[in-house]
């Protein structure tokens, strides 16, 4: 096939899934023109919009919780239909804004919540008629899973190909709906591929969802979802999070199962991609994540997950608590709203009878190690397997992959210089853990309370921000919950002195920074950190963002 | 360097290192002549021979169990001194004859052992005045580990080297007096290398003890040792116990620290190596994991151990339990001694209620792939790794390596080659999952019992073996326990039928059989199975191991 056939070929597979998704929007819900165009100006104030577009009964159910809606449904005060034909709704007006959707399962949903409706047990299965959002990956009967790619279009997935979390999900009377957008690969933390475009922020439309779970994000942030799941090999369920002000876990590797969900750099074990729940209110997150690991039990089926029980207590307050700050790697300096917000969580922590703050400062070398080993890893293949898969279309390459696919000279690495770099993460992984031992017992943090992002980035701007606070994370294998704390305030969160940059990548940032807040245009933005454990300890970190949550909404009311 | 000068050199080595080892033996215990010539001529009787060496009061100390031994301790009938003594001398008495020991530390054994009874404390620590034998891959301050390689002698291990595993055993009051020896890389079932030479079963002088911890199986069944560590990647805790009549443990992954314990392969994470131990009393076996597990908790510094409790109670009579029994993967036919051994422990489980057996037979094809991984994974590098350790010294290359150091030509493979191994042993792990879900909830195994070994080799011969009732363990990181069953017998074990072959493997591996059995030498050699569960299960497969050898001892009565 000549180079020029591929190109029309590729374009013309683009045109024709774009407009089978327009397609599977029932015309009713289609925007016209002009709304469309205010949508897309009041960038700031979408949710708000939206609930104008939608019915009372529908905003009550979309701003409501899964424990909320499961107790209506229980007392049959609502149906299954009525809470999805209110999400589906939902969904698509957001879409059609911040271009969130990559596939669109609105008649199968409404037809299996008729179903439920028509068949209702005796006792209501856990996620009986809650509907589900599911990043792009998962795969689904009938449904294609293109990862961004052009040449996985039109290749819907088998019954035997079905995601294992999927059919969990259904097993449990959860409601799928839509699957969202994600870059191509997945190897970015923005979200943009040649097969649909770039998607935006569903709280600002002058910044990033984040990635790769970025329709995840931008969806459920503007009441399209409550909770969808999203993955994590670099951040990715975690920035979106952090993006769109939601509660983002990066489990343990081994607590939800991956088992048939598709990824790039599949068997690459080395830092092993999470799947995770994205979710705007924290008790359904840990509700859902109780369902999936208590009652499903994957490790049944999914010889990766491992045996474990997901505790839904509060923190015992009669126990001793110890959590460590940490307020820079020594590398790149956070912002001025992640200090505030950090200070805010200590006073908290600092006030509260039992709890103890301790600064958490591990050697800027094993941060730096750290870091590189997981840019390593990335590099590993020298963009290979990515390379060859925008080749199967003929697509052009995307500018954001430049990170991880390399110029063609470059070759993958061989097998034993892959096991050099598993032996240093190892290496590297031991000597954090000897950190975290050096402390004495009463000393040793419980949580880890970290800068996350830092900053939002406008989209076409993702080099300009640093993942020094995020892939450390994901090669120690650490859960990390993504915690709204506050919001961007330009009066308080000022400008930073450049002078003080500690390298050019400090400068980088310190400079975005500094545009952002001249600009202006980040008001209001969230402000998250992110609360690790080590590893295996998911049920502390979840209880502490319960506990840190209520005392956070103590502290503004 | 010219190629003479290294020859000399790496002889020079060998020679120097064998002197040292043997002059770590005191005078008194070295053997003369006559009597050495005696001991290696009656190669079925060593063990019976070494006893009328010892004193009687040596003789009751080392036939004894870990767990006797610290009663007698701690009603102070016994001192730390008299007990490390006594294994210091059998050890040194079965090392001349099967050669089994790599690094000899009698000297600060025995210190340890004055000291430790000169400063009795209170309550005596788990594993108080208990010596324990190390295969040599242990890391211990001030000797060598060199895993048969002449280019690691003479490097002693500095404190910071020291293995994880030695430090909790040290600190749980174990004596460490001995390291025993391998085939160099460890990549081998027959223990050998230039460095040592060759180790010979301590049971039947005619036969390999296997490997690649065949010291460790040798010391022990001789009552040098009551307990040691192995490591297992491919059978080698599982294979020299099966040899010896011992119960060795393979451990899930992440069970007993790996950490700072030298191996081949570091980094190759596909199919772990895990550590466990090889013993002659189960009891002894079991106490000595709740020690290093649930005393230790080795999670809290090896970030590659999981969180567990190793459980000391019984099967619950009251419960069902469900046992598979495997005759044969479809590829080799077990000999008549395995088969005898499984129908023996078929008719045990039959006639206990509650009990119920039932046939395990995963899929041929099923079989041959996860053998075909675990080939494949040995050969990835084509030897490089090996190759460059043997170059180190100039030392010449060992035979028994030959499978996995490859011709010259051949490359180590690409990390994305890698990456697609990865895949299918998960795709495989998946479905041999999936063919244990396939049985109903009460005729789900429990416990699956297994061939391992099916028969021993003469030194030389390893090649004529089959590794496919062993490797495939390993792929599923199954746990899986050596459980001694019977004895060969030539009068009921007898030839098989080379007509039947299924394949040219399977010929090789009757044949062989035809020829032990026709020799009578195999006469009295231990048979042995392996119980295994599905990975995380060790406390179930241990807790069957203890039934059934109970069973097995009445039956015997």
């Amino acid at each position: 096939m000549c180079h020029r056939e591929m190109t029309t070929s590729w374009k013309q597979k683009v045109e024709k899934k774009r407009s089978q998704l327009r397609s599977k929007i029932p015309k009713q819900w289609i925007l016209d023109e002009a709304t469309l165009e205010k949508l897309k100006s009041e960038k700031q104030s979408l949710n708000e919009n939206l609930d104008l577009l939608c019915s009372k009964s529908e905003n009550e159910i979309t701003h409501s919780t899964i424990l909320i809606l499961r107790r209506k449904l229980s007392c049959r005060e609502l149906t299954c239909l009525e809470i999805t034909e209110a999400f589906c709704h939902r969904a698509a007006l957001c879409h059609q804004v911040v271009n969130c959707l990559s596939e669109v399962m609105f008649e199968q949903a409404l037809n299996s919540a008729k179903l439920l409706d028509d068949n209702r047990p005796e006792i209501l299965p856990p996620l009986y008629g809650i509907p589900i959002s599911l990043k792009d990956q998962c795969n689904i009967e009938g449904v294609d899973t293109t990862m961004g790619y052009v040449g996985r279009a039109f290749r819907a997935k088998t019954t035997e190909e079905e995601s294992y979390i999927v059919q969990l999900l259904r097993g449990q009377g959860a409601i799928l709906y839509v699957k969202t957008t994600v870059p191509s690969s997945m190897m970015a933390t923005d979200t943009v591929s040649n097969m649909f475009g770039l998607t935006l922020n569903g709280l600002n439309q002058m910044f990033s969802p984040g990635g790769s779970s970025g329709g995840e994000g931008a969806l459920i942030a503007c009441g399209g979802s409550f909770l969808g799941l999203g993955t994590d090999i670099g951040g990715s369920i975690r920035i979106p999070s952090s993006y769109h002000g939601l509660y983002g876990l990066k489990p343990t590797h081994g607590r939800v199962p991956y088992l048939r969900v598709d990824n790039s750099f599949e068997g690459r074990e080395l830092i092993p991609s999470v799947i995770g729940p994205l979710a705007k209110d924290l008790a359904d997150l840990r509700y859902f994540m109780s369902v999936i690991v208590n009652i499903c039990k994957p490790w049944q089926e999914d010889v990766k997950c491992v045996p474990y029980h997901f505790d839904l207590k509060e923190l015992q307050t009669s126990r001793h608590y110890t959590v460590g700050f940490w307020f820079g790697d020594g590398v790149i300096t956070p912002p001025p709203s992640d200090i505030r917000a950090l200070k805010l969580c200590q006073d908290i922590v600092n006030r509260t009878p039992g709890f103890k703050a301790v600064n958490w400062q591990p050697p800027i070398e094993l941060n730096k190690e750290l870091h590189s080993i997981a840019m390593e890893v990335d590099i590993a293949d020298a963009g290979t397997e990515i390379r060859q898969e925008f080749a199967a279309s003929g697509e052009p390459m995307i500018d954001i992959l430049k990170p991880v696919v390399l110029e063609q000279c470059h070759l993958p690495c061989s097998v034993n210089h892959w096991w050099k770099l598993n032996k240093r993460a190892y290496d590297a992984k031991t000597a954090y853990r000897k950190y975290y031992n050096s402390f004495s017992a009463d000393e040793r943090p419980d949580i880890i309370l970290s800068p996350l992002t830092l900053a939002p980035f406008r989209p076409g701007d993702m080099l300009k921000t640093t993942l020094r606070y995020v892939l450390f994370v994901n090669v120690l294998n650490f859960p990390s919950l993504n915690i709204p704390i506050t919001t961007i305030d330009s009066k308080i969160d000022h400008l930073m002195d450049i002078t003080q940059a500690k390298c050019a990548e400090d400068e980088m940032v310190m400079t975005y920074w500094n545009e952002l807040i001249s600009s202006g245009d980040v008001n209001g933005f969230p402000v998250c950190l992110q609360a690790m454990s080590p590893t295996y300890d998911d049920n502390l970190v979840c209880k502490f963002g319960t506990w840190l949550a209520t005392e956070l909404i103590r502290d503004r009311a």
